[in-house]
């Protein structure tokens, strides 16, 4: 539900069968940006990670059509393009977008994809003079790489050799020319110094360099031989604003043939965070890192040039959303990962016997409850010792907290077991116990067990994993309380639920008071996962905490049954 | 790095321009599934929430092209079929896979997609013969819904009317015997009661039912009116196999528009589970559980029948990997996210003065280092104090660990804060200040706020937040160490540093023991990190005691620099 605001994306661009590069590329990294992408083809290509065998044209009417159906219907917040196939194609794309920016302009980012890294033509030669007249004017960012840059500047007999950090400055300025707001060279092909960043950034004292991909300063103790060799020679993207910002983006260079479909990859992230709102630096800085994780990250695919890896940033939840359906996802899967302990906790034979009215009174007074706000009748005297821990545990739980909210909750439910804890004495005194005797009596080890397990839970962990402990006991009693009402009606046997010895029991917990305290239980534990999303690790801590719970509460009854 | 290993999976199936379903669902669900996608394209469409506005078909040539391309390139895990447009296409696409599964026999899942919720003919009729003769043969799973069953049986002149869970067995048996391993028939336009199921599955025992999208026993407590309301009618998926295997899946029918994509999306979820490996029953329980969800938790996009959300089980992950070029991702960032009070206390006056030896000897001395391995020669009264805390933290530490590892590295770190204690007391000796004096020496404010602040988060959170307070002072003292060896080596400030008077605690921090106590502390740091990945609220947690300590260390300095 968190993500119900995922921007639209548009790329228009052609395909990669192989999936590392064009649309396929495009469509991994809104994914990856967690945007909704939606995708007009150009042209099919036939491709691997050694070349492209072959590229089918889509006709320009089909171009238009697509786009027409995409932005009648979906609010995109960024647009990119890719490899246009030809002057048609690239012709019916520009006036698309030009009328649909006379509505609304959004960012647009124009990656000029002329050749493919094996050589392949990409955009038909006649086609550059298009691009550059008729989409650079509206156009956000365009990002050529070297060769694109030599291409488009050619074509304009500008200075096209692009050779060093120098060049590739004099080269975004005059591709700023050709109209776009802004230009970002990408200097994948062109190895930098850091003296030569340091020496053309004093002579352009504007210039911002962008540190974040290389070690910055008092970051002494991060430097390892790997990262000194790594940062040797650079790579450095360059960003020119029409407004004259200029900016470098330098990070190491990577030794890797993991590099087919950087280019769509890059523009892609850039579009993604430009429909986020992100400033152009901003977008730039993020992207690139993006992108240079990706190829750092990346699995051996095919046996050439392989794709990078779009899905290094990314994880799986470990804890499904909550929904309308499914508003406990946690719990659900904390009982039914330990579905079996669970059943012979809360359907113990103890409860079965307490069902039908025929749990012999002994077992009943032996028994452990963790009964805090419902005493029964007569009052076993091993819940005194119980109470104290549970009492300590909550105490704990509050001094573990950082709120008034959850200090006050914590601190509630000791005096709510305190107050208990007291009734209990006077019962106890009824029967001729003195308080004295009740210190005294030996504590069975499966109190001891079970308290100090709850003490050493909160000791050791944060404050959501003692919560994790508590609500084994809470949430147990509640689906006890429950189970035997409905197990009550639908056997029909609601005379024997009617004059059953434990009714005030069974009555306590099926009853409003506890379930709904049963139910803050359930939205502690949920909301908590939900603010805190659990990795793989902690959710198995969690499910560890709770089955040991589980079967602490299990060995309670079966204490009680045992001396019957 | 952690991902290198993501199973190839390829579709061989239409395009969807808005992105909600076609190769496009394809290539988002596989990447929800952390799969690599490669994708055939057969047919392009142009499409939104509103209906298909215009198809065109892919030449059969240039579809044989893109699949031999990615099949002779990419080792591919799983293969999902879905609109192949015309009899032609159907033909080169099975052709081509009898060829490839002669070398490999892979998991192929056939969603036989005929024609879209708008009515839009998506496979010419003359081409459903092709799909059943030649395709279905070494078809995995076939996955129709009630109006696709009804096409293909009708096809061969079989029962094809589909009103209720019973016709839904027969027909899903009757699908079986036009040649694929399994079938699943999926029930979202039947809809069907409990009372039903539990009838059919009366009557046919050895129906497994998967109760996973319901709640299952020992649930009552999960019970709302919501889920009460959402179980009433239920969707149900059948499962049938060639070995008489048969499931029912049942889960609550949503009330929702945003079912647009939903078949695709199933079957290319199933093809991921089927490549990593998932048996079918298991790979249905998650796909479905995963497609339900994705409807549950759509966005509004668009004006029609909107796109499921395939993003609902991702989230992003908050540190980056670590690799080569950036082995301490965590640390990197804590520092740059700190950038101004990191400075403020590595780069702080007092280690200025002292790197060149005119630092006064009082501040010095008040100086409460947090010297543990290092004493100096003169030895100021406050760090007596601190060092009480400091070995009481890591004593909590230990305390908190669950390894013999974890327990004895702790243990040993206390041991040499004693050590360092004792030699203390005996240098004050030396002076004339007498233990009883040390104690009573009052401890400063600055101590109590940092001690009693480690002491007060190892007692408040888990072991690795206590981790992440206790490294501010043991990273942030060898940051000093090599700044200030780096500062004095690049302006030629040798022979200051050599006749430094501090020139034994500048070595001691700079120097290789101390520094490989950094390494250690770093690698516990990341590795931690990467072990258990924080969600954003734990590492602004973390954030927010690596600061803190930050500010406090530099505390120690002005208070220092103050006495002078």
């Amino acid at each position: 539900m968190q993500r119900s605001n995922s921007e639209a994306i548009l790329t228009i661009a052609g395909t990669d069968s192989s999936g590392g590069a064009g649309i396929q590329a495009d469509l991994k990294t809104f994914t990856a940006h967690l945007c909704y992408g939606a995708s007009v083809i150009t042209a099919l290509t036939a491709q691997n990670t050694l070349g492209v065998q072959a590229v089918h044209g889509v006709p320009p009417e089909f171009v238009e059509q697509q786009m027409s159906s995409v932005l009648s219907d979906i609010e995109v917040r960024g647009i990119k393009t890719g490899m246009l196939f030809d002057a048609d194609n690239t012709r019916i794309v520009a006036q698309t977008l030009k009328n649909h920016f006379k509505e609304r302009k959004i960012p647009l980012v124009c990656d000029p994809v002329c050749v493919s890294t094996s050589g392949h033509v990409l955009l038909h030669p006649d086609a550059i003079n298009t691009m550059i007249d008729e989409l650079f004017p509206f156009t956000t960012l365009v990002t050529p790489n070297k060769s694109e840059a030599e291409i488009l500047l050619s074509q304009r007999d500008l200075p096209a050799r692009i050779t060093n950090l120098e060049d590739m400055l004099v080269a975004a300025r005059n591709l700023l020319t050709l109209g776009p707001e802004a230009v970002l060279l990408k200097g994948g092909h062109i190895p930098v110094l850091h003296a030569e960043i340091a020496r053309v950034a004093a002579h352009n004292p504007q210039i911002q360099v962008v540190q974040d991909g290389l070690l910055g300063e008092n970051m002494e103790i991060l430097q390892t031989a790997e990262t000194a060799k790594s940062e040797s020679t650079l790579v450095v993207d360059v960003l020119c604003q029409s407004d004259g910002t200029t900016a470098f983006y330098p990070r190491p260079r990577l030794e890797s043939t993991s590099t087919h479909g950087t280019g769509c990859t890059l523009s892609a992230a850039i579009t993604c965070q430009l429909g986020k709102g992100k400033s152009l630096m901003e977008a730039t800085r993020l992207a690139t890192a993006y992108t240079h994780m990706g190829i750092e990250n990346a699995a051996a695919i095919g046996s050439g040039y392989g794709p990078l890896n779009h899905l290094h940033s990314l994880s799986q939840l470990n804890v499904a959303q909550r929904s309308k359906s499914n508003p406990y996802p946690l719990t659900r899967s904390l009982i039914r990962s330990t579905g079996g302990v669970w059943k012979d906790y809360v359907q113990h034979d103890f409860v079965k016997l307490l069902g039908k009215g025929t749990l012999p009174k002994e077992s009943f007074l032996h028994f452990i409850k963790k009964e805090i706000k419902y005493p029964s009748n007569e009052l076993p005297q091993q819940d005194y010792h119980y109470l104290k821990y549970y009492a300590r545990a909550y105490a704990l739980l509050a001094a573990k907290s950082h709120s008034f909210g959850r200090i006050l909750q914590a601190t509630e439910t000791v005096f709510h077991i305190a107050r208990e804890s007291s009734m209990h004495k006077s019962y106890c005194a009824q029967w001729g116990i003195t308080e004295e005797e009740l210190e005294n009596t030996a504590e069975s080890p499966a109190t001891t067990a079970y308290g100090a397990y709850l003490i050493d839970t909160g000791l050791q962990g944060d404050s959501t994993k003692l919560v994790m402990a508590l609500a084994a006991c809470l949430l147990g009693y509640g689906e006890v309380g429950l189970w035997l009402k409905k197990e009550a009606k639908q056997s029909g046997s609601w005379v024997v639920w009617q004059s059953n010895p434990y009714l005030k029991w069974m009555e306590d917990y099926s009853g409003e008071e506890y379930q709904k305290a049963v139910r803050t239980g359930l939205e502690t534990i949920e909301s908590r996962a939900a603010a805190d999303p659990p990795s793989a690790a902690k959710l198995d801590e969690w499910r560890t905490v709770w089955e040991k719970c589980t079967r602490l509460e299990k060995g309670f009854w079966d204490m009680a049954l045992s001396v019957a």
